[in-house]
């Protein structure tokens, strides 16, 4: 946590450093952008950013550090948003986020943001890792044990969709079944809860409420209190622009009173 | 079919190449994404790209591989994703889509994208032809003999619309119906199936499924079956994320469902 | 006006400059893009934005050039569309859009469309403000004195907020008032009407028409015509493509309805 606060501390809003260009180095991860670089256009900005996002939001006690680097770095690729990735993914390193888990929630948000949003995350990712020298052996292997699965919940889920949409559409229900919900969710390197965040904060992020339900349902069930999800509505309307926080507020509301029943 | 085959088969996720750096190349389409690349990062969706992603969804039989590759093309314009269109425009070359058939959906989805998002297409495009040596004899003219056009429909859809909104809105309305609905859509450069096609893409892609129902049963009354539709879909839900598909879900089975009586 | 005028009338599209390029400066805002380059990809889109875009929309007398620069730079930060951010920030500041009002405008945004997406904007600005020799001395203060606030709508707006999300989201409705309605939009370097202006740009550039209700009232209330409102949505048509242009429809009708009566 010294490491965090010393970041956020920092004068950078964008951490700088060497990056080893080579010809096959994405010009995006190249992409630098100094707090002086922001007081030149707008210091307003500058201000807001240290006074009340970084010095403030981000200490705000509801949700810890790494919570919210999570929550973040979901947002910027959910958004394709590689100028500040470099930035939150460093700074998700220095919370606590492991290697590992920056590698599975890139693998997850291919299926719940879209391949090329995963694949412009790999590129500005492969730069960070490679600065502090984080090698194969740190990442989650390819295949392996999955964690096991609640099959009467699956089965039911299942069901539902089938009778649904599997006549019309046998195609992506194969594959929600077979890739989503019996694989890539039971991938033990991230913990389902965590999963469930990176989900729910990708859904806010791009302002698909319609299936908020389903998954703020998941992520509380799978251990996000009441007062964490509120709060990372707070986080995310700095990150993803007001309109689409308060858009998720009365989604998220309901879901709240109809837990409490 | 063979340099298809080729291209889904070797190693590269994104093609690289030498390719022409001048003063006013963008940046953007001199980005290089290898396969190494993506490993180094996340084995895991490496592996979920090769396996599931080019060694099966695009091998399935409910849609060929130039209608995927127009859906991908149409996908990645709409969300202005530039890191993966050198190698789409290229496997769409390599597919059978013509670099008239190209320059056409850009065209096209400058009006149902957005004008950057067709910027931003062309920067990269440039590039591919360039290596290709695709010349201007090759570009659809920029003027000439349009599609014949079923005048009652469109005078009934100019009614409806004006009707509704052209009072108000008197600029767009006509814009509409003079540039778009007796221009755009007749230019011949694009089979109007492939562009109902290219435009129900788009519209997944960015979530907008409001205008989905009118562009979907256009695309049927153009040619597209249903079967291919749900494959669309299905297909669309990789490169555009679950959430998008899944939203197109209901839309789509109404339209079919209203169709079959 | 004259400039403006030369500056539709050129043959750029994105206008291209000498632009210094240092060890900081974004690979983003070196992006150039000449017309030569639009012609060797797609001859009709070169053709469509010459007479259609820039020779027709643009001088259309329902909008002020200066109005149709914020619309237009507004959707462009919104969606994150840095390729043409240099020629259309040049085209503000030549359509007497102050460096203040360009600054202010990304500061706002941040709140609007989230932190990323301005400081994108602001790594383009630099580049410009600095090639047009803009200062320090232009831009706005980081603090000082605020617009007069109407006490009472802003009373009313809290607790019809604070009642319905208050309990369960402090956090976010707690800074809706601070940072946003008693800080952010009070600040004087943007006219409340311009700074509605860019925010209902914001809100349809994004497909967020479920929070333009009320900032397009707010924009009318401040002094934005309903004739206005419709030319805008005309000219967003072009930039954030027909199908958002098209959902801004209804509710901007029923808008201009409501306050008829």
């Amino acid at each position: 946590m010294k490491r965090v606060a010393a970041a956020l501390a920092s004068l950078a809003l964008i951490g700088s450093s060497a990056q080893a260009e080579d010809a096959t180095s994405m010009s995006t991860s190249k992409s630098i952008l100094t707090r002086a670089a922001v007081q030149t256009v707008a210091p307003a900005l500058d201000k807001y950013t240290d006074d009340r996002l970084l010095g403030e939001v981000w200490k705000r006690p509801g949700l810890s550090a790494r919570d919210r680097s999570i929550v973040t770095v979901a947002a910027l690729i959910a958004r394709n948003q590689t100028i500040e990735m470099p930035y939150y993914f460093g700074l998700a390193l220095d919370s606590g986020v492991k290697p590992s888990e920056i590698s599975e929630i890139i693998t997850h948000l291919a299926f719940y943001s879209g391949w090329a949003n995963a694949m412009s995350a790999i590129a500005v990712a492969r730069d960070v890792f490679a600065e502090r020298k984080i090698g194969a052996e740190q990442l989650p292997a390819a295949t392996g044990p999955l964690l096991p699965l609640d099959e009467t919940a699956e089965a039911d889920r299942a069901a539902r969709v089938g009778q649904q949409f599997g006549a019309a559409f046998p195609g992506i229900v194969q594959y929600t079944t077979d890739v989503l919900f019996r694989d890539l969710w039971l991938r033990p390197a991230l913990a389902p809860r965590d999963r469930s965040l990176v989900t729910v904060s990708a859904l806010i992020a791009s302002g698909q409420v319609a299936q908020m339900s389903y998954h703020l349902n998941r992520a509380m069930d799978n251990g996000l209190t009441q007062a964490q999800a509120a709060e990372v509505i707070t986080h995310l309307a700095f990150y993803v622009g007001w309109p689409n926080a308060v858009s998720a507020l009365p989604v998220a509301k309901e879901i709240f009173e109809k837990r409490r029943h």
